[in-house]
């Protein structure tokens, strides 16, 4: 009934013109005029990570008809980066973009709102994040600040940095300068190197004087940006400690309150649609960058597993360590590494079974057309 | 400067309470009314299929305060799934959503908007599609329908199916009758198969009087609602023509047309924020849904591998044929195979080894906390 209905009248040629139902004048001025600022986690040169900001901040302006508008700021423009989250806590900022485990100073469960070491991949992260509770969780603890978070974009794995010299063992590691963010900073110096945290910018010079002599950012495409190929010959992965690393919106929970419903739901919306957009970026540029990397005479090698196995153990004793002496992170990761456990089992009958099953073919016979 | 000038405001306590400036009092007929309906490819008790459809409509609606609302029914409700692509195409409805292998009877190049037999999975589909123009040039191919498709969601990789009795080899495969969607149909009938494509709710009453002796439909947690373990005892993996199935809107394009522009911005940061969150709600649910599965006596079998470079062989002798008859085919598969190589080059350094460096400290030692 519901269908011949339809059908009859769509014979009557009330067809998808009619859609558009009889209206008043289109008129500008309904919802009031909001002005924001934001900075940026990252300097214009990263043209997936700040550019995905940018295309949240368009996307929001177009689909106000630019009545809310936010001013984006690169890396550094108003606050060093290190300072971004304080200052979106004191409100002085509406917003920041950040990767938030570079917060762990403040308190390590910064980490769990990026990535932690050997953590959850980008599908299992999200899983987590969005239907297993993680964001409620983490959003929860960030309420007594006053700010919460809105996950914005996915990096993959990353890459495990780049290195002046080979690294073949775990006496190769003691006395190792090494730039690098989150909680993985713990992990080498436990393993006997010097960890240092360095903002984007700055990693080139400290690589090229010889203040570090390895360092981890995120992959080829930005690592090649950044000219750490120009510096540093050895390219290792996996970068154990960045599984799958999320990116996120900070937002001041006053600015917020104070936004009318619409926007709030359009920034929503907005900041969601970078995830899929920046994971996509990096997935198709990533693996163009790697290529000219290598014709370029970069080294790729991977950790050797004897090295992966301490460092994991050295992770295992830090949770530990952290979770006495932290309530919540205890409850937090308890949570994380439950979820993790389950989803690594489901991805060895879902996804990886495919990915080795297509290797496979692939070395036996290449797909036709190629 | 740009700081100094900034803090100073702050300062004087211009903070996130004055980013709401002066403004006219709220008016909600500012933008037309616009009323769409849109047929859901899938039933109400597929949650997350029809939930993430319904979650988009709501987000539009929430967005635009009520004025463009879009009424979801359910798949069937106006019109045969198989008929959906076409009415849309007529113009007589604004919208529908779908997997769009469905109408490869229409012409074999749909499946491109959703995934091809032995194809790229998700977050590979995803990067040729956001960024590596895959998107452009099947919406390019659309416009000559008067149509355009918007990515809305993404299993991952689908299970293999339902089976009655075990497939142990090519021999099994001989007369067997099953339900299949996609080009997948035309591997299974080269291997000696009756493949025959039936819509969700049909599926069930098909398997249990044996009309067809296997199902392929999506993954544990929609196959469990629709009971297919109650008529089948083996369920294999993986699946092999599914590797990363994309859902999507597919609109009428006058309708687009006629929408405003922030109506346009907010659909697309709609339809586009579901992608996340489907593959989200799959990742997480399907884990809890497999073991249930499992408990209740399900057998879970990985297909043989002499199955698959059989089943391999078959596809690329029909990519050939398909297109032989079809430059558009030929061009566009050219253009995925040759992406895919690349994406699955990269794969095998990023993604591949740290799940396979996880799984194998997970067997060493578990994660604390857990």
């Amino acid at each position: 009934m519901e269908r011949r209905s339809f059908l009859s009248r769509a014979g009557a040629g009330a067809g998808v013109g009619a859609a558009l139902v009889a209206a008043p004048a289109i008129t500008k001025a309904a919802l009031p005029a909001v002005r924001w600022r934001c900075q940026s986690g990252y300097p214009r040169a990263l043209d997936v990570l700040f550019g995905t900001d940018e295309g949240v901040v368009n996307r929001i302006r177009e689909a106000t008809g630019g009545r809310f508008h936010i001013t984006l700021h690169p890396a550094g423009e108003i606050v060093p980066v290190a300072q971004a989250a304080e200052v979106v806590i004191a409100g002085t900022l509406e917003a920041a973009t950040m990767t938030p485990f570079w917060y762990v100073g403040l308190n390590p469960i910064w980490a769990f709102g990026a990535a932690v070491p050997f953590g959850m991949n980008t599908r299992q992260h999200n899983a987590w994040w969005e239907d297993g509770g993680g964001e409620k969780m983490f959003n929860d603890w960030l309420r007594q600040f006053g700010v919460q978070i809105t996950m914005s974009g996915h990096t993959g794995v990353q890459m495990g940095g780049w290195f002046r010299r080979e690294i073949g063992s775990v006496a190769d590691v003691n006395g190792l300068k090494i730039r690098v963010s989150g909680l993985a900073g713990h992990i080498w110096r436990a393993a006997g190197a010097v960890p240092q945290m360095i903002a984007a910018a700055d990693i080139f010079p400290a690589l090229e004087r010889g203040t570090i002599e390895a360092a981890e950012w995120v992959g080829p495409h930005d690592d090649e940006r950044l000219g750490f190929h120009r510096v540093a010959r050895f390219y290792y992965y996996p970068g154990f400690a960045e599984g799958g690393v999320a990116q996120g919106w900070l937002v001041n929970t006053r600015a917020w309150d104070a936004l009318p419903g619409e926007y709030r739901s359009i920034f929503t919306a907005a900041v969601h649609e970078g995830v899929n957009k920046m994971l996509a970026r990096y997935d198709a540029r990533n693996e163009i960058a790697l290529r000219r990397l290598i014709a370029g005479g970069t080294q790729i090698r991977e950790f050797p597993r004897p090295i992966l196995e301490s460092f994991w153990g050295h992770a295992q004793a830090m949770f530990a360590e952290i979770g006495r002496a932290n309530p919540d992170f205890k409850r937090l990761h308890d949570h994380y590494a439950s979820f993790q456990r389950r989803a690594v089992a489901w991805s060895r009958i879902q996804e990886n079974p495919y990915d080795d099953m297509i290797a496979h073919m692939m070395r036996r016979r290449p797909a036709a057309g190629t």
